[in-house]
């Protein structure tokens, strides 16, 4: 068997979480290049920990190398549209981290770009590979709660990012809702028709100043006739807080928190369990190596 | 000790509700009369049985009886303000089950009424009774989860009620969710300043002939600055569904449904436990006590 | 209908938990008589407080008292083969705490007694009507989880009695695993032809120096085939500890502890749930009302 | 860095086992080299999949490598002194499958020749190393439930094994009960002084005229003074059920079973959640990479 060669564009956060999940959980795949103009003397060292040595500055540098059959988009997102293009029209095929663009019109330029090149593309949604909302998924495609009539998603953050994040983030639904926009599609196998959005500043002033909010409720109305809510929070301090339930008309399926281990501590005080897992690398790392090897 | 006297005014299922919960749960009062227009020979024997002998057809009769010191009113919607308004003047302290009327004039002038007249007056919202939700009142109020940003309720009954009874109800709004706006307000310790409302006809095409809708979110936004999500079926195949959330700067507190027992059953198709308690009379027994008794 | 007329002989803690019990939960049943031969006047108001006004030192006047069709026997141990036996000579039905007696031949003698005069007796092992075991007893009647292979009981108090208690009490396993040994053959539907006992001393030296132990795992065998284990400890911290477990060859049934509520709050700190109902009387109350209704 | 060079003796089941964890889950590792006399092509295949491409069917081949730091042994239980014994003269560091012998002088003869030798040497007492079980026992490190007083395992197999394999596993104590010795001693930090057996019959017959039990209640008595009971059944039809309880003078703390996920399905007919994770491969899958990479 040829493993399927990989290279990753984009050696942030991110690219490295993808780098490891191959590695280490994908036997049929194997990523040999990385390139990042901004790379840096540790993070070479990181890639190359893995057995990845081939380092460019220059993302075309990938795209020129014939052995590679993908491209694991991990940069920014003011380059994730223009680098779409250029790796379908070198043939490769393309995970991309989300969001395509915060702009609708080169959204659609770029899936255009994707379309005529044939390749294959995927954005980087994890959500729907995480074994939790699969189950969820499963309960509606099975059938067992019947045709969906309300869709719930809580999904709040353990801590803000830094509010220079927040400035160029686009913004609280851009961020960090399109996740649960993307779920409730996902579970509702729906498209949304109507939105209604409430968002407000609870959690830093300084987020507000910036022009964001870090609060929000949004009310959603799908073409099927479903009705859904999403709230999201900037920061629930006992931890990341992504539950999900799907309520029918045989039925409700809902989905918990993961901890880390499932102990229960009675004393004379109060029965305590663990909380969440801390945040998104803990509780997707499961959810990272599923969605890069679905295609696989 | 003497125990205080109560006449219960409609003999319907509530009044019964009330009759027994204050016979058997609470040692401080005694209901001594009854008055119900169309009180049946079943009915009277109901009450009796209780040891209630006194049975009138028109209340007033009980608005007329010195030992008498508060009454229950438990006749249909459309007599909550006149009763009230009548025992407010004969000087009884009140209890009356929601909604005091449909109609915000009439409510206004009922509450003048009660406030001239210097009785007590409780309008009967359970759920502030329900351990469960005082446990998460207690969680507010003790500081343990901070500043209130966020509130979700989830209430969905079990099965519609008759089309016949839709068309007269005010509507889910007037007629259930008024329950849930109820404990928002409780739970918050605020004032709705702004609401969003989206509802639907998803369980009962009939529902939606009689001009109701069945399925529904809602959006407040409180006095406080915080939030909250309100969702409501008309019909969960599983029972009712009674849960509500508050989440705040330091933490999040939650209240699951009550259940029949805690067995759970573990076989090679899958691990089951019970369903919630059916309906109101099986999961707010405790809490219809609770009201009454509260003020005694 | 007429109700069932009761005599309360023993004027203690369970003697009050029954009189309160039928007064209140018990329609079709009434204590109108109490007779303890050291009933102080504080214990005349409780009685009183409820309607019962009768009250005899001699229990013998509860005997002769024609109207009274049934006796709860709430004295001390030592005095229960006693009364039973006279109360079965005087044709009253009889309810009697645990245990009859702790010797086996005066329980024999007794128990003959009984049969012979035809009246009813049941002895008060309120946990068979506790709504958790129940379901665990209809987990193993309805054939769900098959052949009983292994019964598993913890069962562990708040906190120890009195050392003085103690030395009375006929030790831990008459005083307290009684009702371990009763749930078994309750679940097993089985007698135990084997046991091994291992108890020891770890909560307090002075209930040892009395001659007792404080912590045990008794093995049991049934006649059907299958293994129990039962473990007790005088002192859990976190509260009333009562939990039990059937294995079958078509699965397992489990029953977990009871909550003041259902209220569940994270914060960064951990995740907390309420402790257990603190003792018996917060846990068994629906019990004690369900087991002297039975017969009725 | 240079990775840690190992050898696996044994190409069955958990052979692989430790090769695709020590692959995929243990960055300073690598297997190099593979010996078993029965290797077939389609077990050469699966291990030149994972790059290890060295296969001997003498695993003295191995022991004379001077590349390999240390050996996994596991081969079948009648070899492991042997191995143990020569590899421990050839001076690896030695990880070996439980037990070391079934016979105690040769245990201790290995046990000798190991410390002679002064290698390092682990027994695959896999579940100190899952992350429940840890957990657990730093609840009692930790001084969070006290001293310990009650320790209580459920292990139970999905399945039972053939009866073949039973003939000649050494019975239930050894085969199997052996994890939950081992894990008592683990939770307790104490060594076991007495011990009372109770093993029956109940799952197949097939198994008790192999001469072997299927089902156990063991209590056993600490030389720190606490208690402890373990039950085991070859056959759980939910799954593999696996917890463990601790109680201590300050407190409980018990571990559950894992589940494929945490979705909770309520319809008309009951509320159902997952069953348990299968068995061991899919359980501790986490706890065998960790108990290998502990010593590294």
């Amino acid at each position: 068997m040829n493993k399927i060669k990989l290279g990753i564009i984009g050696a942030g956060r991110i690219g490295r979480v993808h780098a490891e999940s191959v590695s280490f959980h994908i036997p049929d795949a194997e990523v040999i290049a990385v390139a990042d103009p901004f790379i840096t003397a540790e993070g070479k060292k990181f890639f190359s920990n893995l057995g990845i040595n081939e380092v460019h500055s220059d993302y075309h540098e990938i795209l020129k190398n014939k052995d590679i059959d993908a491209v694991l988009i991990c940069s920014s997102t003011d380059t994730h549209a223009e680098i779409t293009i250029a790796a379908a029209r070198a043939g490769k095929n393309i995970f991309c981290e989300k969001p395509i663009d915060l702009d609708i019109r080169r959204i659609r330029e770029t899936l255009k770009a994707v379309k005529d090149s044939g390749v294959k593309f995927q954005v980087g949604f994890n959500r729907r590979f995480d074994r939790n909302f699969k189950a969820l998924k499963d309960s509606v495609t099975s059938g067992k709660i019947g045709n969906v009539q309300i869709i719930k998603i809580t999904s709040r953050d353990p801590a803000p990012p830094p509010v220079e994040y927040i400035k160029v983030s686009g913004g609280l639904f851009c961020d960090m809702m399109i996740h649960d926009f993307d779920l409730a599609r996902f579970l509702s196998g729906s498209e949304v028709v109507e939105v209604f959005a409430c968002g407000t500043v609870l959690v830093n002033d300084e987020i507000g100043k910036a022009g964001d909010i870090d609060t929000a409720i949004v009310t959603l109305k799908f073409a099927s006739g479903a009705i859904g809510v999403i709230d999201n929070s900037r920061q629930a301090v006992y931890g990341y807080d992504q539950r999900a339930e799907v309520f029918g008309s045989a039925g409700c399926a809902s989905v918990e928190n993961e901890k880390p281990s499932t102990a229960r501590i009675s004393t004379k005080d109060a029965v305590t369990e663990e909380k969440p897992l801390y945040f998104f690398l803990e509780r997707y790392m499961q959810a990272y190596a599923s969605e890069v090897s679905e295609d696989i």
